[in-house]
């Protein structure tokens, strides 16, 4: 028997047993070693997305661990290995698809959400999604790559180039692992954020953060551009003043990118967009080729998982890592310690 | 002595007599033929632009002509070149300008707006704005050089590829143009358009046109599309019922053009931007290339001007045409013959 962290609606995380079978053809047998909590998980256990995820269910996505047992027909994985899971399962015969945005496919399985999840001591997955580890990148460290990845794919929608500025409106993990990528890039990167707390993770990892209500951030990026405005704005708020700000961030022929999730239609300056000839791009997870980017961002250190990882909890008491993130209170990252016995 | 059409303020156009003077250094005294009236033009007679141009003033930039006088300096052109001109200028040093999007200068100059314009029968323009006129293209023909230019800036803002589905949403001159533009670029295209006057030109250019009041524009190009949507949805109507029916004809990665002036915010749904990795894109005037383009296609025929034109009136009664428009019962294009003595 071992541990699973289900949801069973209405706000509630409950653990319980569970038995993991073995891996069916073409599956991999994974011992999870950690699963990150993100701001949709929060939304699940918050009944907002019941329509998608099953009750009780085992949630949970960003995650790292070991090969423990292959099914037949599975190449190129070995018992032990290193693994991530890029959560995506698209369906191959949609428009979408067929024209080569599999990970937008129009009936994607986002495991984790659609399907069973990895907040669980082991966890059977095609082999099709696992990503190797590196040696040297702790397995700890690596439950950050799922939102690298997607920090790494805003940032490829971005087109950002070296010496560009970009304005990240919003400084939770994805925010953050944006300006981390962005400077990595060779941008120069300013984050908008409310919260001190997460304003002072910025300052631990370098990048300027100020806080838009303290700050007009209109004439912040101005002055910052010599009048030009920021060419890219990151909207990871997902509200409508962090829309509105962003928006009057950008100079001519500027590029904001929708990372936020927002769940209700917003006022949208259209005159601007004219008028500069702004690109608004939507973003939404990542292909192999973030995945892959994201590990080695970790692993060279570019993206140091500990000054952003700010708690760990083990999975028999999961429900508290919920609860901590809930709180928001001076919590970045909150991993679960999935492994067995923990 | 020659005559002008003065906007006076308050809905009001007034023809008197006016000097044209020599050409300074660098200016071309051009003997105006036609010039036609675009929406922006009514905006200014009904007042809503009187922050931007000067009373009594002249207005018109949709033009065609003939150089008759050289200012000193002026190389390349000589008295009797048929011409038309692209109506920008721009300063040359902001940050637009610095960046190579002079036509989006922050400073810009947008002549027969911002200052003295082609309704008159001879006008004064620096000769950087001078653009060549083939000889087989008929002066009238010409008038529609500009919009068309329009045109083939968005559809380049667009990057349009051959064999891709284009909505263009909204009927008017710049809509069919657009439409013209995009199909010469191979792309097949549905024009929405309330208008049966305008559904009925689209219909003569042989251009699909539907209802979107009888027909749901979604389910139309859904099932036009065989279930993937449209590449590309050009934003022509200027209205909110419009921009949230192109946003729902878009396929996955679709890109929407704005081309329409969205004077209040509108209601955007940006989780849609979000889940289908839409693109959102501003696109304003033209550039030199879009000119030149826009030359060759009413020279080639590709748009025949004679379809989209409805009436012409002459210059000493340039207040019917602008009623005409205004009406905008059975009317496309109106031009104004601006030659001397009509």
């Amino acid at each position: 028997m071992t541990l699973a962290a289900y949801y069973t609606g209405g706000g509630t995380i409950e653990v319980g047993e569970t038995v993991a079978g073995a891996p069916a053809a073409g599956h991999v047998l994974v011992s999870v070693s950690f699963t990150g909590i993100c701001g949709t998980d929060l939304h699940i256990l918050h009944g907002h997305m019941d329509h998608r995820v099953r009750r009780p269910g085992v949630i949970g996505h960003e995650m790292s661990g070991r090969v423990v047992a292959l099914g037949d027909g599975v190449d190129g994985w070995s018992v032990g290995d290193a693994v991530t899971v890029m959560p995506l399962s698209w369906c191959g015969r949609c428009p979408a698809c067929l024209a080569g945005h599999e990970h937008i496919c129009q009936n994607l399985d986002f495991i984790g959400i659609d399907s069973t999840g990895s907040m669980q001591n082991r966890w059977n997955v095609p082999a099709e999604v696992l990503v190797a580890l590196p040696d040297g990148l702790s397995l700890r460290d690596a439950a950050l790559v799922e939102p690298t990845a997607v920090a790494v794919h805003d940032v490829g929608r971005a087109a950002l180039a070296p010496g560009e500025r970009a304005v990240v409106v919003g400084g939770g993990p994805v925010g953050l692992l944006i300006a981390l990528v962005a400077r990595a890039r060779g941008a120069e990167v300013v984050v908008a954020e409310v919260d001190g707390f997460r304003r002072e993770v910025a300052d631990r990892l370098g990048v300027t953060a100020v806080d838009p209500l303290a700050t007009d951030l209109e004439k912040y990026v101005a002055s910052w551009s010599r009048g030009a405005g920021a060419a890219v704005a990151f909207e990871v708020s997902g509200t409508q003043p962090g829309l509105t700000a962003a928006m009057t961030t950008l100079a001519a022929r500027g590029r904001l990118v929708v990372v936020g999730i927002h769940a209700e239609a917003r006022q949208v300056d259209l005159h601007r967009i004219f008028w500069r000839e702004l690109t608004m791009v939507g973003a939404r997870v990542y292909r192999r080729d973030d995945f892959e980017e994201a590990v080695r961002l970790l692993d060279s250190g570019v993206v140091p998982a500990d000054v952003l990882i700010s708690a760990v909890e083990p999975l028999a008491t999961a429900e508290r890592a919920f609860a901590r993130l809930a709180a928001g209170d001076g919590v970045m990252k909150v991993l679960v310690d999935c492994r067995e016995g923990t």
